[in-house]
């Protein structure tokens, strides 16, 4: 017989009764009932309940046993009386009754619970995490993780994607500013640093002629923490391919994404819908109206209208005035809201004014009539041709949103998003899908009123050269797009400019020389020199993936092994105090600051 | 059609005669044939001959294009002429007939070639990484590491592991004198430490209840470059399992580790016999004895066998000497050496005095005699006794090393090497695979005269406490394995110790107080008391598994972007130095020591 089992805690069935089995695990709960001591055993797998006779000399031994030791118990498999089956637990139908039992590691007393729905705070889990993964959510959450992960590479895998690792210990990217550095023993005076992505890497691998890469990506930021940003490491699926255009990228990665959500979307035990492939493909700029956001949440059914031409002249004093000053007027519809009270709409205008808006103007259309300030100020023709372009009905109402096309998006975005939140619009159960395209490859600096790059100085513009050297710059698209879902941006990703002459005068239109081109960004520059072909990618966050699969908002329960927030590994004691011999070895000493505010300071 | 290709440079056949296609590729290639230009292009998948017609409005373009520019063809698919047809390319029947071609990168003056076998210095080949990747060798290597590891993957999750990702920020080591170390920005004179292994975090997730762990996991060890390791990351096969025996642990990789060599074990061009599991298992004692090596490489058929009865007493002074003062002598046997010239003897006698042996003697078996000066001086039965010993035969000789146990068998390892080499016996072709198994737990410091752990002091010492506290600790074995493929170690492993009392008690016998010990093992220590599985696991180097299979003696050559041997990345300008202000926010400052020898430094 195994020296620690024949089956594990999820592995007897009615159909082994009668058989001898050893079980090894964890001692999850204890119950003593009439003398008989009932153990529930505990392994990865699951749960088997064992049970040690009455007078039983290896009694003294289990009773005396804490929670959480490991123990080996041999034993016959025996049915459970009808009454004591357990039809939710895979074992419920049997028990072991247990001959010899072998304590493998006594627990001393716990610091956080393991059975049980106790909560407990994060930084004692993180300090017990090797308890607190013995938990069932947490256990579940990270076999998740290891799911989707396994899922994504068989699945980019058979799209004819290589997987390669790329270096960890590398050079400071030129924005490098959130780089963690390595101090270079060898090379004293000199650092490495930790890739924030390997974007140049998969740009060189390109250049080195595969064709198509990706990486489940370790990437590393030195930046402050946020509910779904892991302090110091995250995992991305890094990918890219070569002669592509962006609907290649596109019908590449669909069906992985949709496939591994289809795959694990009942994971909570609800099924959600996931959007099938092709996702929708959203400009920015009808993105940025119809959604007041570049993330739109497609659960939400709302969509904003631009309404300024029915307002332009038409009476209605305030957005009259803003229509002819340029501004705008957006209608953010609220289905079914005509028969809310009037504190509704009271409570949505402070609340817009809580934003930093003007307010929230509204029509309410109810018993074929229009309702509200508005309603009575403008042409009935007016109300009726919006109502019209919102695609309303009696019963639904309407919120307006006026002044700079900007601001105007933004607010309605926030208002579209409380209204199917308070309405109760937002589709509940789904995962859905989509790309935003066309983002803008320059815009206007208001402060300096320069032009500078909008997102991502690699991007291809649209139009090549030839827009560069004709088109207005804040007129020109990039080939830059992001994947979303639910509202949650899971990645950028672009057409990479993969042609010095075109990038120079990319750089050049945001009043970059090439002097300063080259010192910056010469390695890349250099290596398109010797043959680049077209290529682009993307790089959707792997945590993010797995957070919406788990249905949770936070990151670090997701991760094997998290850092809290102050960024410090509180079962690892990292970071650490550093003996003055290794720092010598490195070239380095300690050099630091008084505190802020402390006598002294930098004052004369 | 598509903007780039309609299929790849591997894919065009006979049957698409009379299509018209589209390639995109790197020239590979161009040739002038009475007018005709032939260009070779060369992506990813392969490589497929184009043609333009004499007096063709693209052959100036064409003409002026260097080697690599990349380039997008159109053009009709023809069969080529009989005479003129490519058997030993895939797409060797046709060629593409150029009716239209766009220049997507023009390539200047290239660095080193890509076409042809010219070899260029490594230091040119790593700065330009990304020209030398589009070699058919380098390009090929890369793409079976990715094979490989994908490989490894699915095997492993077939044997029911998960892989999990560590942190890659940590806590540095105990022992962590190599370790890389991070500044930390947030915590002023803290550090982050780069693991050079998962292994503790690998344990904790089997503390925490997961069954069976795998990573490919990058590693990081700031020690200096050799051959079969990279500076700087190394990526291992970290893998852990519970409630397991070495068997168990045997068991579950060899089908992993044969399948993987058996998949790929023609990838040169030859196909190579590979060891079916079971390996063979030979203890740490016998393969010091019959090997002279704890690295047995079974390719070669050359057993050692101690002869030192034989010797006892038995008339050849110098031996019977060594015998009489506790030494021993061992044979290495060389079939078919008998006929070898006399210098042939000699020469393996001063090759061994080299090495610091006192030489090695030796008895030739040829025509029914024993020859050689050993046989003159020894009883004629005790000759028979060792060529029975031996398992010679007339025509065989056998060679002898003298001396205390350790230095004989590093010699007699090195010699059966030789030996093996010299004589041809060594196996081509294949991959030999073993596990060496119960390594000594401690060992005896000749230079203290004190008990020191001789490997792993974390492993299961053979027979737990009871043998700590009963036997003489030199001869306490440890559950303790390396696995060796042709003489390479691949990795250790180890049943490992998971009781802090037998860990203390093992501490204790090689001199380190539990406060010690606490001190520095604390944080397993103490996850070790809330409940821990009896576990053991192993971790295979990645690059050394692909430098095998690759056939590559150089570590270089299995990885995507290396470093050089002074652990710099010439590509990407890695280590470099770094801006005052970035290090003043990381709270460090440089600290150089003048160069050694250096008088004063920086003195005028």
């Amino acid at each position: 017989m195994h020296a620690y089992r024949t089956h594990t805690c999820a592995g007897l069935r009615a159909s082994d009764a009668g058989a001898v089995a050893r079980l090894s695990g964890w001692v999850h709960r204890k119950r003593d009932h009439g003398g008989l001591l009932f153990l529930d055993l505990r392994d990865h797998h699951g749960l088997t309940q064992c049970v040690v006779a009455q007078g039983s000399a290896m009694l003294a031994t289990l009773e005396a046993l804490r929670p959480e030791s490991v123990v080996t118990v041999t034993g016959e498999v025996v049915l459970r009386a009808p009454g004591t089956v357990n039809a939710k637990l895979p074992t419920g139908e049997i028990e072991l009754r247990v001959r010899e039992v072998t304590v493998q590691s006594a627990a001393e007393q716990l610091p956080i619970q393991v059975a049980g729905e106790q909560e407990f705070p994060e930084d004692l889990r993180l300090r017990y995490r090797f308890l607190d993964l013995r938990r069932e959510k947490p256990h579940r959450n990270l076999m998740l993780r290891s799911s989707v992960i396994a899922s994504i590479r068989r699945r980019m895998i058979e799209q004819g994607f290589t997987e390669f690792q790329t270096p960890i210990l590398t050079a400071s990217s030129p924005e490098g500013a959130r780089d963690f550095l390595v101090p270079a023993r060898l090379h004293p005076g000199k650092f490495y640093a930790l890739p924030q992505a390997p974007q140049q890497f998969k740009q060189l691998a390109m250049v080195a002629g595969f064709d198509r890469y990706f990486q489940i990506a370790p990437c590393f930021r030195d930046e402050a923490s946020r509910a779904d940003r892991s302090p110091g490491e995250f995992y991305q699926l890094d990918f890219e391919m070569s002669f592509v255009t962006q609907e290649d990228v596109f019908a590449a990665i669909e069906p992985v994404l949709a496939g591994v959500f289809e795959e694990f979307c009942d994971w909570t035990g609800t099924r959600r819908a996931v959007t099938p492939a092709p996702f929708p493909r959203i400009p920015f700029d009808q993105a940025m109206l119809e959604f007041g956001s570049d993330k739109p949440d497609l659960r939400n059914p709302i969509r904003i209208r631009d309404v300024s031409d029915h307002f332009a002249g038409g009476g209605f004093g305030l957005f009259e005035k803003v229509t002819a000053g340029g501004g705008v007027v957006r209608a953010i519809p609220a289905p079914g809201a005509a028969s809310q009270p009037r504190r509704f709409f009271d409570t949505m205008n402070e609340w817009a004014r809580g934003e930093g808006a003007g307010g929230l103007g509204y029509i309410a259309f109810e018993a074929g009539e229009a309702k509200g300030p508005i309603a009575k100020n403008l042409q009935p023709e007016r109300v009726a041709a919006i109502k019209d372009a919102c695609g309303l009905a009696d019963g639904d109402a309407v919120f307006f949103a006026a002044g700079k096309p900007a601001d105007v998006a933004k607010i309605a975005g926030k208002a579209r998003a409380r209204l199917g939140n308070e309405l109760g619009l937002v589709e509940k159960d789904a995962y859905r899908f989509c790309w935003v395209t066309d983002f803008p490859m320059y815009e206007m600096n208001e402060e300096t009123g320069q032009i500078d790059f909008s997102h991502n100085p690699f991007s291809m513009p649209q139009g090549e050269l030839e827009a560069l050297n004709t088109q207005d710059p804040l007129t020109i698209k990039a080939f830059q797009y992001d994947i979303v879902c639910n509202g949650i941006e899971l990645s950028s990703g672009a057409i990479r400019n993969h042609r010095p002459d075109i990038m120079l005068r990319a750089f050049e239109i945001a009043g970059y020389g090439a002097d300063v081109v080259e010192a910056r960004f010469g390695g890349m520059l250099n290596a398109f020199r010797y043959g680049a072909p077209p290529h682009g990618g993307s790089a959707p966050g792997i945590d993010r993936i797995v957070m919406l699969l788990a249905d949770e908002p936070n990151i670090r329960e997701v991760i094997l092994f998290p850092m809290n927030q102050q960024a410090e590994d509180l079962m690892m004691g990292a970071p650490a105090e550093v003996e003055p011999a290794r720092l010598k070895e490195l070239s380095i000493r300690l050099d630091i600051a008084p505190p802020k505010g402390a006598a002294a300071g930098k004052a004369p």
